[in-house]
């Protein structure tokens, strides 16, 4: 996974060529995501990606890989972006607000993060295996414990942190939104009213 | 799945043809059950069964089409014990105790079920697809919700249920257990913490 910096600037600056480089990739990937809204993540082929971008197959395998490389590096910026926001970002999201109002808007938020990357992660083909070990949800699976122990939960806040957290997992959002056609403002009530019945229940 | 009966014993009585069958599928199917618990549900093969049982490796295949035929067959036949449990058994986790309590009592009986079965549902390698479906899955959400209805929860219960159920979700608690080393009893006081304050919180 590709991580927001901790401070932004300070390696020294890129050279010319590796600038080139990034606006490069940067196209690519802008070109990927377009594809990927209008016709949703199962239809991004490396051809089609290559087509849209104005480049040969090649440069597209030679950048990212492979379609699960692309895949990827999409979700990963997707990942950073997100992780920016509730580390970093204004609040309820972000710090600034109580710790309740934070977990209600990071419920929130990542629900309609999944619908809108779920796809993309589904197509990543993260293993069974390691998907409770991914950077990614370690890191939020962090932050709520970070949020209810500043809610003043001391009776085994990680656990309770994992057991919220599943209600959140993507393969489960993507299925109570597409196949029992919950619509996602309900989903982010439910979570609203589960969070906030954890927080005031102790 | 194999369902309990709801009326045990209405169709008529089965011919002696059929019980020799019965106790020839009960013998393989203990068999099996002893296999894994000395070895694990990994080391259950078709020919290993057919040699623990004294019986040929194509009485085995005929019994239950394939491997992963076996493991569904093991498998119902713990669902259906479980649900009889928890529908018709004894308070705490059958009726007669307050909602709250069956609550409790459902979650610390679930993880020890996963925890005894868990290694051959994933070996009867239910799909992501459709393990949201599963009937033992929506019976037991449906459980919930009935509990949590009974309790008095009246904004949105079954998405609630969803929510809660999946704390409970067969690899996150194994996963859980097996690679982060929490304890059986650390997991089900997290869950009696979760619904308590859950039910409580309203």
């Amino acid at each position: 996974m590709t991580f927001i910096p901790l401070e932004p600037g300070s390696p020294p600056g890129p050279s010319p060529e590796r600038r080139d480089a990034a606006r490069n990739r940067e196209r690519l990937l802008g070109a990927a995501r377009e594809l990927i809204e209008q016709c949703g993540a199962d239809a991004l082929t490396m051809d089609r990606l290559a087509e849209a971008a104005g480049v040969g197959k090649g440069t597209v395998f030679r950048r990212f890989g492979s379609r699960a490389g692309l895949m990827m590096t999409l979700l990963s910026d997707a990942e950073a972006d997100f992780q920016a926001r509730f580390m970093f970002g204004p609040p309820p999201l972000g710090p600034g607000a109580p710790g309740l109002d934070r977990l209600v808007a990071f419920g929130a938020a990542r629900i309609a993060f999944v619908l809108e990357y779920g796809e993309l992660a589904r197509a990543a083909d993260v293993s069974a295996r390691n998907r409770f070990e991914v950077p990614a949800v370690v890191l939020w699976h962090r932050h709520i414990e970070f949020l209810l122990r500043e809610e003043g939960m001391d009776s085994d806040p990680w656990l309770m942190a994992m057991f919220l957290g599943a209600a959140l997992e993507p393969d489960r959002l993507l299925h109570t939104v597409r196949v029992r056609t919950v619509s996602p403002d309900r989903l982010a009530e439910s979570w609203r009213e589960l969070v906030t019945r954890v927080v005031r229940g102790g």
